[in-house]
């Protein structure tokens, strides 16, 4: 039981970079079973399906990018302070995977396909949006941020244009799109702080 | 002669919609053929290999919605004008095609894959770069724009942030972070605005 525990662990370990480089099609159990140094077949005996598999792998995948993302930021006093420190870790890391972002990957794989895969992934990207919001909302109330300021409409342009500028940067083969984001980001956030905060 | 290049067109704007909502791995050459009404086989007469027709796809696609994106806009005089335009028109229709943006789908699907996707992808977002940063470069000629302005940083966050939200928007199933992003897109058009002019 605990064997099969740590086995079923081991290959969404390793079946997470692959899906994430190749996507859902582009991967086979095969290789999977493979690179996890299973026998043929023995997969079936931890998951149900290949959708089972790739749901797993990416929950697992972008549970840690959310983590990532948003942890560790409590011995930072100000709010607006908390935005920028994680806008910067994104900038400076914006995967802990190969082949780019889990998240951003898993929703245009799953978009056009998989339902099971799509829940995860909205699942995902809601909390990420919920965690930084909860950083405005915390900013308005001890009066450093604008009373004014919709949360959501600051955040879905922290997450859209951060997941939009890396993958500019793996197209064009460089860093600097994710690099503007971030001044551009810095100044939407001087704009909602309150000026005699 | 003339016929064959207008199979092979139809097989290219058949193919093109298949490709962008499920991915070249997703798509079988047999699917697009069934799709363009050939016969089983008869493909390779028209395109060496899958990895060519894809290219073909996706260059057609590129071109269409970069040309989209960025004309129709001589009949403004206003170089912040025609930006806003252009992000409008892509708030209202992000997309022409089925499946999302075909730009960033095929950025997301040949960051590992293809090289010869990648490069027509690289290609189609460098062009798209070029005609918006060509709006910001005129501004500054035309003194409507702050002379310290640089175009690539602006330009990296419009396209950035308008293909990320709108992938965020095709997870959650709504429109707001297009909207969201419009707001905040038309703000740093502000920032950017000489005061007096």
């Amino acid at each position: 039981m605990r064997k099969g525990e740590a086995t079923r662990q081991r290959i969404i370990e390793v079946s997470a970079p692959l899906f994430n480089q190749r996507g859902y099609e582009g991967c086979s159990m095969q290789e999977i079973m493979l690179a996890a140094g299973l026998e043929k077949g023995s997969i079936y005996r931890y998951f149900e399906s290949k959708e089972a598999l790739a749901v797993a792998a990416f929950e697992h995948a972008c549970s840690l990018s959310v983590k990532f993302r948003t942890s560790d930021v409590e011995h930072i006093p100000s709010s607006l302070e908390k935005l920028r420190f994680c806008i910067h870790r994104f900038v400076t890391t914006p995967s802990t995977l190969q082949g780019g972002c889990p998240m951003l990957n898993a929703a245009v794989d799953s978009d056009d396909g998989s339902l099971p895969l799509r829940k995860v992934v909205r699942s995902a990207f809601a909390d990420w949006k919920k965690r930084l919001c909860a950083f405005v909302i915390e900013g308005i109330a001890q009066g450093e941020i604008r009373s004014d300021t919709k949360p959501a409409m600051v955040i879905d342009m922290v997450i859209g244009s951060l997941e939009g500028v890396y993958v500019l940067c793996r197209v064009q083969g460089d860093r600097a799109p994710l690099k503007h984001a971030e001044v551009m980001l810095n100044q939407i956030l001087d704009s909602i702080k309150v000026p005699s905060h």
